[in-house]
């Protein structure tokens, strides 16, 4: 039977440039000849998309926090179950956009239901699948939502600066959430220019994950 | 502000009497001038409902068991903000027709999740909030399939036969979770004639809910 793959996961808030480092990590996998899967809840699994599907339906603002959480805990199981684990039992590494960290910090500490509280029900989710590796991207909120606006070629409106406390927010929560794992979770300065933080993941995934093949 | 209500759950195998006694309970409250809600989870709460319709869908065979139990949990959490807590604070009694235990004893103990895991999801989904009183329906399970099959106007079968070892799991599972909690959870001889149920049930309402009043 083959080796387990690596499970590398990847946070951060919005404008973080997850999305072209998530493409700089799968690139540099490939130069490797290290076999990857890219994907992100709920991936195009049905019954994962159906759960998504009531957790996103507009009419449904009498969404109690708690169900919403359970909910989207039930989609990450089920993701886990068809897409992550059996990627990983055949040796593939698998690079996901967002995991556990993200339930940790949304809807643990930005609607208040608690850290500790979200863990337990991810905990059970997961059944205590966790990544070997998480790159979260810290960047101001400001730089975040300016990058943002320059993408859809704008100036940032007052929109953006009424949701700057949420970003805020967030912020802390990620801050926090590093807090209880170090050592799994690399936090990068995602406000320097992108190939300084493309160096800073390449010098990572060479101490921690290529030193073992 | 009125007055708080008492939350009632009932709990109970196949063919163990659980509608019939909801009703005596109904009647019995009913006489005693105090106003009641009898429901159900998902009990028409259009969340619940989708939620419920996604784990009852025979199309989802590929269904993980942690994610079955989620959604149980996340149903449960909404129904519980949408029809339990209003209707508790208005200072109703509410007859719930199976609660968190038959989470505990079915998902827990006969899918084999684990009790206390299951309760962990099951303590987020509820914030906490727990009966005040639970009657739970104990039967022998050769009992409860003959009912079953005097309903229905036939003889036990061989499917029926078949499920006597779940339905005897189910019952090992209800008198672990009972020892856990036997102060909330009232323990009745349900292979009885049903009117001898009933004088129990009166003498416990009496007991534990009337003599506040």
């Amino acid at each position: 039977m083959a080796r387990e793959g690596f499970f590398i996961t990847l946070e951060g808030g919005d404008g973080s440039g997850k999305t072209t480092v998530l493409g700089r990590v799968a690139a540099y996998l490939q130069n490797h000849s290290m076999p990857y899967l890219i994907t992100r809840e709920p991936g195009g699994i049905e019954i994962a998309e159906k759960i998504r599907s009531i957790i996103l339906d507009p009419a449904h603002t009498a969404m109690d926090a708690r169900t919403e959480a359970l909910l989207y805990a039930a989609s990450r199981s089920q993701h886990l179950a068809e897409v992550v684990e059996p990627a990983l039992k055949e040796g593939l590494t698998v690079l996901c956009d967002r995991f556990v960290d993200s339930s940790l910090v949304y809807q643990g500490y930005a609607r208040g239901l608690g850290i500790e509280e979200v863990r337990s029900i991810n905990q059970f989710a997961t059944g205590g699948r966790m990544p070997d590796l998480t790159f979260y991207l810290d960047v101001d909120p400001e730089v975040g939502l300016s990058r943002i606006a320059a993408n859809q070629d704008r100036e940032v409106n007052r929109l953006d600066l009424e949701s700057m406390a949420f970003h805020q927010k967030v912020r802390e929560g990620y801050r926090q959430v590093v807090e209880s794992d170090p050592q799994r979770i690399v936090v990068l300065d995602a406000n320097r220019p992108i190939h300084m933080v493309e160096q800073d993941i390449v010098q990572t995934l060479k101490d921690r994950i290529l030193k073992d093949f």
